[in-house]
């Protein structure tokens, strides 16, 4: 990240590139040691430093973690398989269920929530057709086994949530969809728009990720039968955290 | 990405958050001229180096760039939104097009287009359900405006393949799609899988990122009407250049 470091800098990414190659081949599987920084330094004929620079990298990035005073060692923590299509079919909500259920059916805990009027950016106001003082926020953080993993922001007009439910902590079964079906708006069509970033520092904070690892920002946009937008949920996960996953036909 | 400068390393992400964070407000908008490194240093009391770490960022995260001898600007260009469903659906190739030509209609160039008879992983060749020796790819690099965006590597049954416009550099109006459905074998349905990691060493330059650029990783699976997979094509986009889109119904 800082500004190009001179030939250690390029080492470390050589040695932390060998490394990660040598666990794609399988070489290294979840869970075993990787070669320590001075085994590394002798094989390589650099610095102790620059070795332990390519082992932090991999720790960064989510592919290797460290045991105090035991060495580095291939992650074992297995990512979540987001099923972008299959979670949000109204079989999945319309039946009682939360909509992460469908991802292979890890269970997330929530925490941080938080319900608030608020005041909505121009782009999320323009297209939830609402003035921008007329908006209701559900934030909250996901864990999974303890590990934070996604947060979410949820926007809806203060005016259709407003005493129902969605303006308060429990949704009950379905969640929000489920209760916009309630109110006669039920989601139809869903858009997702996927990037990969950097986290804010708050971000990195909230999701105990380093700042160099990216996060994907997905944005969704819930729309009813008449087109109108009922919700837009823009979500941050860890990129070490999850795979992203859409089946469809041609 | 070294592991963590101190206190320096702190102050300069701080710096590139809060002019991240004055361009999402619209205060600098496309093309616009950032503070330069030495009004950085003045505001925050850092030293000069520090605030060009901050821009320096920036531009490795693809937000700004800089322009010899005239300080760094707001990246000017605009990402490509690519509709991940529409792209893929039959009335697209059916119909002698080209799947990108769906991506608001900015096109692109490919280069470095190779066809060779190669050993496939395991895991590919398991999916495609061939010995790992009989295995055909197309690699291509696509460029929009002369910038290169996208790799992708597509992997085919070589027995079904070869002798077949699939396995010429011109494979004809539609592409491989409505090739395969010459074949009897047309696609019905796809997967698509998505991750954000660094590139390796090899992506980073054949995409002319800077190596600490998160890549979106987008494997996609067709499948035949058999539920066969026809082909597996493993792409490698660079993340400040794309938004990925995906359209569905509830």
């Amino acid at each position: 990240m800082a500004p190009n470091t001179g030939s250690a800098g390029h080492k470390y990414r050589r040695i932390a590139a060998d490394l990660q190659a040598a666990i794609d081949r399988g070489e290294y599987g979840p869970g075993d040691r990787l070669p320590g920084e001075n085994v590394l330094a002798e094989r390589y004929n650099v610095a102790v430093m620059t070795a332990r620079q390519a082992l932090h990298l991999l720790r960064s990035q989510g592919i290797a973690e460290s045991r105090r005073g035991a060495g580095f060692y291939v992650q074992s923590w297995r990512p979540i398989r987001r099923r972008g299509i299959t979670r949000l079919a109204r079989d999945q909500w319309g039946s009682g269920k939360s909509i992460w259920e469908a991802d292979e059916n890890r269970a997330l805990d929530v925490d941080q929530l938080r319900i608030e009027r608020t005041t909505a950016p121009p782009r999320i106001a323009e297209v939830l057709e609402i003035e921008p003082g007329e908006a209701l926020t559900r934030s909250r953080r996901y864990l999974l086994d303890g590990r934070p993993v996604l947060l979410a922001v949820s926007w809806f007009d203060n005016g259709l949530v407003d005493g129902t439910p969605i303006a308060v902590p429990d949704t009950g079964p379905g969640g929000v969809y489920a209760r916009l079906a309630d109110l006669g708006r039920a989601p139809v069509r869903f858009n997702e728009s996927i990037r990969a970033q950097l986290p804010t520092e708050e971000e990195a904070e909230r999701l105990k990720m380093p700042p160099e690892r990216a996060v994907l920002r997905i944005v969704r946009t819930a729309f009813d039968a008449d087109g109108k937008a009922v919700e837009i949920n823009a979500m941050v996960a860890d990129s070490a955290a999850y795979i992203l996953d859409y089946e469809f036909d041609a």
